[in-house]
Parts: C-alpha cells; sequence; structure tokens
C-alpha cells in the first residue's frame, strides 16, 4: 500500500527563535519511504539533524523573526496491514526485560506513575500479565475518559485525567501509559501519521496522531486508547517518555502557528506509478 | 450511659497569637452534659465563645507568651447507643432539600466535588440512591485506602487520596464526602469524642475522631469511612465543610504542642453516683 | 445615579434539575432598589427564597425539561461614588476581629491559604499591614498574572494561577484573597453587577463582575486585583469564601446555557421619569 | 587527595524482586578509581551491568526473598578541588547548545518546566544570562525554601516546593533545576558521593548527596541549591532530568531498607600507602 504522507505549516515568528522539529519518519520505518520526507523550510536557513536519546530524527533550526513554513511531502510504501493484535503475547518478567526498556516504567513529566501506582494495581491486579492486561486498561480509559478538545490543556497530566476522565487524544494515552507502566509493563508515548483508511473519513481536517506503545514478548508493539481498535497506516515519527519528549515542533521563543495541514492517505497505485511519465 | 470526656494539652507559644478552640461539645448534643465541659485555659486570660456559621461553638482567645495549658472534663450522659443504621433511608430529591444542607453539597478546601465528579458518578451510578450509595462509598473507601500516620500531611486532598490511595481518618472522610456529594446527597465533615467502647481498646494514646455526616430522609447520620461500622459514644464537637472548617486548636502563629490526652471512656455508674456522696 | 440593572438568560435543560440562583441584589445593598429585582423566570414554576450562610439572597427552582429562561430589569440608585480608598485603614488584630469574619482567614476550596502561606509570607512581610498591603497584593496580582479567556478552567485554584500566572477575572481575585488571608486579613470573594461607567466601554458585551473584599478597620472594603482601580457602579449581588460558594447560577444536572445578556448602565434621570408619562 | 567511598546497606525483601541500582562511580569519573568500586551482592546472584540513556553504570538483579546487602569500599583520587567557579561562563544560545544537552531543557516528572516558566521568567529575566543566572536562581532556593526532613514526599514536584517552600535536599535541586530550564540553561539531576571535607562535620550520619548541573559554555557545571557552595569531594554516579532518573536503588516489588551506610571521607596517604606493607 502506498501512501502520500506529508505536512504544510506556516508560523509567524515575532523574534529569531531556536527550534527543533520531530517531522521526520522514525529511523525503524525508513525503509518505507519511496520519496524522500527531507523537512523542507522557508525561508532557506541552515538545518542540523540529529538523533535524539529515544531514537527520533530531530531536525533543529535558528528561525529568523518573520514567516516560517515547514513542509514536506512523501510517499510510503506500507504493509498496509492493521496493528498487530497478539493475544497470547507474555509480559516479560521485569527482571529479563531488554535495560532500554526499563526507562519507559519510570514516572515522567505527564506519568505519575509514583502517584498513581496504588490505584493501578486496584483495578487491573486481576487481569491476566501481558496483552490482555494492555487491553483491559485501553478498554478502561476509553470507556472512562470523555473526549473533548475543550478539555485540553498544556499541563494535564495522567493524574488529572484519571480524576477529570475528560480528554483529548494525548490524556487517553497518558493515562494508559501509566497505568501499564504501574503495573509492570514498558509503556512509551508515539506519535506520527494515522489516516483514516479502512473507517469513515472523520469529519475533522486530517492530524498528526498520538498512539502508545508497550513492550511484551520481545518486541514493542502499539495500542491507542483514544480509538481502542486496530488501525491500518500508522507511521511512527517519535517517541518517548510522554508528550514532553515527543513535540512536532517546541520553539524556544514565541512562534505563533497559522497555518497548519496534515496530509495521510492512500495513494493508487496506478496513478502513481503514472507520475513519473507524465 | 456515662461518659468520662475530657482533653489535657500544653502549647509552647513563642509570641502572643490569636487562637480559636472548637473543643466544646456541639450545642446539637449539650443536653447531654452531666458535668460541664468548660474549658480551662492557663494562664487564666479572657476568653471570648461565639458560635460560627455551622453552629459550632467557638472560644477564641490571645494566647500570651510562654506555656499555655488547655483542659476540660465533662460527664456526658449518652444513650449508650451506636450509631444508627437505617437502610431505608431515602436521599431526598435535591430540589426538596432543606435549603442549610445545599452547601453540603458543594466543593470545598479538601474535597474537589468538581474534579471527582465523573469519577464518582462512573463508580457509584449503579447504587440505589440514599443509605446503600453511602455504605458502598464507605466499603468503597475503606476498601481502597491504606492507612499509616505517615501518610499525613496538611494539604492533602480528596484528589490526593484518590489516586495515591493512602491516608490517615481524615483522609477517608474527605474521599468518601467528596463522593457523596458528587452524588448528590449532602456530606459534611464532623469530629468529636469517640472512646472505644465495645470494640477491643485500640493500642494507641486515646485522640479526637474524625468522622462525617451525610443529610437523608429528614435529618443528618453518622458515617465513619475509616472504621466503617456502628460505633457507641460518639459525641460531637463540630462539624464543617471538611477540616479546613473543624480544628480542635488553631493559631494565627506558632503554638508548638507538648502534651496531648484525650479521655473518652465509659464510667460506671455507681461510681459515678457515689462520688458526690464523698 | 440611576442604574438600570438587569439579564436575561436562557438555558435548554434535557432533564428536570434543581437548580439555584444568586441573581439577586444582595441584601445590604437592598435599600438601593427603585424598581425591584424580583427573577422572572420562564415557564412559570415554584420559587424559594432563602438566605445562606453568607448572607446572600438565594433562589431555588426545579426546572422542567426544556427552556429555561431567567431575567430581570431593576431600577437602582446608587451613590455614583467610586470604590473607597482609604490608605490609612488598618489590619486589625487577628485577636480583635468580629468572630464572623475569622472564617475568611481559612482555606478554601480555590484558595489554598495553606499552602501559600509560606510564599505570601515572603513577598509581602514587608509590607505595611492594613490597607497598603492589600494594595501591594493587588498590584503585584495584576503586574504578574496575565488575562486570557482561554485560560479559564474550572478546577483553577490560586495555587495554579501563582505559578501559571495565567487567568480570568475569578482566578485574579482567588490569588490575592488567598494572598490576603495567609497575612492575617480576612478576605472574601464578591460578584454583581459593573457596567463601565467612568471608563472607556470594554469591547465586549457586559458580564456579571468579581471582585473581592477585605475586612480592615471595623468594615468591609471592595478591592479588584484584576482591574485594580477605583470604580463607580459595582452593585454587589453575593460574596462567599471564593467562587465554589458564589455562581450565578448553579443546576444539579445538566442546563445549557443558550442566551446570556446583562445590563448595568446609567439611566439619565430625565428619561427615567420621563418613562411612565409614555 | 583519597577518597574511602562505599556505602553498606541492607533490604528485607518478602519476594523476589527486579533490582536496579545506582551505586557506581559515574564512567565520567572513571580514571580516579584506585580501588575498585564492584558492588558486592550477598547473597550471590548474577549481575547484569549496562548503560542507561545518561550514560550511568547500572547494576541489575533478581533479588531473591530474604536479606539483601549491597555493599562496596573503594579508594578515589580526586583533585581536592572544590566545585569549579566560573562567574564568566556563559550560556549559550540554544541554537548552539549540543543536541544531547536539549533534553535537559524539557520539563520532566519533578519539573514543571511548562507550569513554572511564566514565574521564573517574571524572578529571574533580570539577572545576565549564564553563570550569574544561575547563581541567583541557587541564591533565591536557598533562600526561599526551608529545610526539613519532615518535608519529604515521594510525590513532591518543583511547583509543589515552590508554593509550599519546604522540602529536603532533592526539592531544592527540583526547583534550580527547573527555573533554570524554564530561563534556557539545559540543568540536569546528578547524585553521588559527598563528604564534610573542608567544612564543620554534619551532626547526621553521612548519607549520598543530591546536586544538580548546568551547562555553561561548553561543559556541565556543579551547582547545589541546597548547601550554595563550593564545595570539596562530590563525586559523581549518576545524572539525569530528575530524581526519577537517579535512584541509588529501585525495586520492582517490596524491599524494605533495614541498615544503611555511607562512607565518603578523606584518607591519609601515608595511612593508605602504608596499608599493603601491612
Amino acid at each position: 500500500m502506498l501512501l502520500r504522507l506529508g505536512y504544510d505549516m506556516q508560523f509567524e515568528v515575532p523574534e529569531a527563535a531556536a527550534c527543533v522539529a520531530q517531522l521526520r519518519i522514525h529511523p525503524s520505518r525508513i525503509e518505507g519511504l519511496r520519496e524522500t520526507d527531507a523537512m523542507c523550510v522557508e525561508p532557506a536557513i541552515p538545518l542540523e539533524e540529529y538523533i535524539d536519546s529515544f531514537g527520533n530524527l530531530c531536525t533543529r533550526f535558528l528561525a529568523p523573526a518573520g514567516t516560517l513554513r515547514l513542509s514536506a511531502t512523501a510517499l510510503f510504501e506500507d504493509s498496509g496491514q492493521a496493528d498487530s493484535v497478539n493475544p497470547g503475547a507474555a509480559a516479560r518478567p521485569i527482571a529479563e526485560l531488554p535495560a532500554d526498556t526499563l526507562q519507559f516504567l519510570l514516572p515522567s513529566r505527564y506519568c505519575e506513575v509514583d502517584a498513581l501506582a496504588a490505584a493501578a494495581f486496584d483495578l487491573f491486579a486481576a487481569t491476566a500479565p501481558g496483552w490482555e492486561r494492555v487491553q483491559r486498561i485501553c478498554d478502561w480509559v476509553q470507556e472512562k475518559v470523555t473526549f473533548g478538545y475543550s478539555y485540553a490543556r498544556p499541563t494535564k497530566t495522567a493524574l488529572d485525567v484519571f480524576a477529570e476522565r475528560k480528554g483529548v487524544c494525548r490524556d487517553f494515552q497518558h493515562l494508559a501509559i501509566t497505568l501499564c507502566r504501574a503495573m509492570g509493563i514498558p509503556a512509551r508515548y508515539a506519535a506520527g501519521y494515522l489516516g483514516d483508511i479502512g473507517i469513515p473519513p472523520a469529519p475533522f481536517p486530517m492530524d498528526f496522531s498520538a498512539w502508545f506503545e508497550v513492550y511484551l514478548e520481545d518486541r514493542w508493539w502499539a495500542f491507542d486508547a483514544r480509538h481502542n481498535t486496530p488501525r491500518i497506516g500508522r507511521i511512527l515519527m517519535a517517541t518517548g517518555r510522554d508528550a514532553a519528549d515527543v513535540a512536532f515542533f517546541t520553539s524556544f521563543g514565541t512562534a505563533n502557528l497559522t497555518n497548519f495541514l496534515v496530509v495521510s492517505e492512500e495513494v493508487q497505485s496506478d496513478t502513481n506509478s503514472a507520475r513519473p511519465a507524465a
């Protein structure tokens, strides 16, 4: 399955500001690229790329005062398979987890594992460790939390969501991540492209999407406490402990978003193969 | 049943400080007094009594620098009945509640009804309104929260307890109060004497006790989310929205507690009636 | 000075819900009424009035499912004087405060006096107790906090405002109230009418307004940490510890506001006296 | 200067539990070791070492039920110099910071940079960027926050400390770290040995110590908002975003500390060189 992936966003920057973008396809998915996802920046300014401690491909630059435009349009070949479902996947005993997964058991900015440990244990101790436990956590979060854009706030944490029961996409994931960690399952935040392939088109403009990953057996698996159903075309851009580590765009200084467009849709192969011929 | 009720507490006051004590038997129980519960203050200083907006009999005074001692020893005749249990007591529709109970539906300092409303509804919407609902709330709080003196902190709220699942007596009551209010049942904090009549003596020195009251049918009923069993000899001293309104002793300035003794025990009638004869 | 005061608000009520309105002129200002401020409710339903523990005139009723409209239009004679300014007003020692002001020294839902006491002392201990201290607190709050409607959230407390430095009108007052109480000055939340007499008209539709009152010398004085300047035509409707006690409209159940209009403007006497002649 | 560094700690482990220790000298200081700091574990169990994403040398193992003892005694040669003081050290513009320092500008579990940004800017915008700014932040934190062991709690964050003004060592560092990050200076939590060389011996048993590091010019510099004075013999064991990343001992399951001894003291060279001769 071929996907057209891209974005076009514009900011007004009153004063020169250092910026970091996590807008590249994640290195772990890079083999799917058929056309580059290189970020086009206007005005043309020097860009520096680096891999952060979570393995994300980040781009940094000094945005000059004025209008800043970031865009890309990539062609990506995906399996076309929905998220893997493996009810038999077992949780690894903590003593046997790979060392680099252990950090995803710890509390982080928006995931107060310490404060919610007792509640998590109360709610999910009776579930079977492994896939079922994660699925029950997702079911619980999806059932208990009401979605609404007006519920978003930048400082909202898993603890707030646990009590208030209201939030946006990232809040659902933060709560599920926190509950998984509290139950001994490494869980990390994930963000990327997610179109509406195989589901009714959403009545909203397309956007990037957040989900989360847990470590079971010997690999990471995608879960999504907001949609809570396997989806096609989830293309990872960045992972981290929580949304504090994963932001499509961070400016150290003011940058006001004035335009925002995301594309993530299937491309008919015929159409596409025809294009070079044009 | 005759009870000997009293206290003896001592403070070191580095600088003169205005103080308020809520150490008198509540006016609603005053008919049980057989000997006065008048507070004895050393050194002898002018005392002013007043009834606060919750109907509590408060005593205020300006404690001079030095040692302050507050004491009383009262004789109280109680019914000897355990807390009333009335499983048939119905919750009054809010529209029919007495106006002066409505304030006990609102959020207060340690009871964030607003933040916990969705969680309360999720947990208790399926219970029968009235006595059963309150009892289920108490059962839930007692089961989920672990008691420990080290868990106390002055700023701890119902929301903290709901997440952390740890607390002292007042924390249990705050969480239960918040859940009751969120479910439309007026609930208020209560404090007073509670001996260990009819139960095995506690391995701790005696202390004042906190419980809570809910309004069902046409009156207030005592509940106790910490002990969660009917008790004998609960003698009310003060009520309010939460512990912010109810404090045995408040000093506006430093006052370090150096001695603290509470008495709340049954007096054998024979012994007692013999006393005047002596 | 004659003021036309009134409101017209409409709600959609999906299911019958108990409601409380604090929409009457406060009893302390009732002598200014030249035409009644009686609340007109459509559909016509039984209303019950009561005075709450803060002295506010409240109206309660059971709103039936459907459209609910509340309106009033009163004529009020005000002194036309701006808020009193009395830089010599001294703070009363706590030991000498009237007993009924003491509750306004305590922490409440949105005013965590306990948590902010040390910060308050650090910031304002050097100010002269009394009027100057309150004024400095207002100056500080107004300077440090940025106003924005998007910063509103129902659970926002003084502590949140102290850290985040963003808020709406009620947030400014909550922070100032908390700081005053921490410094030993009774402070209470106030709400009512406030037109734009004597100032440039605001570019917003008229609304009710929140301010606060402190007890100095032997009376309450109005302060306003949001506008921070004496104003003309502040007509009190309700006071309480904080916004948890003071709400123009509370429904115990859903009631969606669909229309909202507030009037608070000067009436030319001639025009007014002419009206009956028309 | 030769230092004897070591620890001896004992836990009771009711059920086998996976554990992680960050008890080795940090790789960046490893050249100072004259005798190994290898951790001795009793009972003898398999240990696995790994470097975490912050460069810390971690040891993990599965502690069996029973008594667990961890100990080490190392000989370390230190410069004997106090912490560097370089008032001329400039803050690097964010656009020029090394990429791996950027994560230390972000919010983390106990450091809510997002929530405290406005307050930080208000307090420190007028200070000169660089060394002076960090020093002023340390001065402010040390002056405003009162130290007390009873103020410790596991979930306490920089925001709590900012309001309550009370805390233990880690709380001081968390607040200072948060303020530095908010002002654009990378700051990270640090923990290790710190004896009382050159200062009056503390009246407490020796313990590990927490401080923090900021990135100025082209390197990390140690600061300590608790002691706020240059110290001799600070030997780094672990760094991370905050105390969530840095813990001498973490058990995923219960492990009750029953004995705890830390040694960090100067060794007279003569005595030491004499030892092999014995």
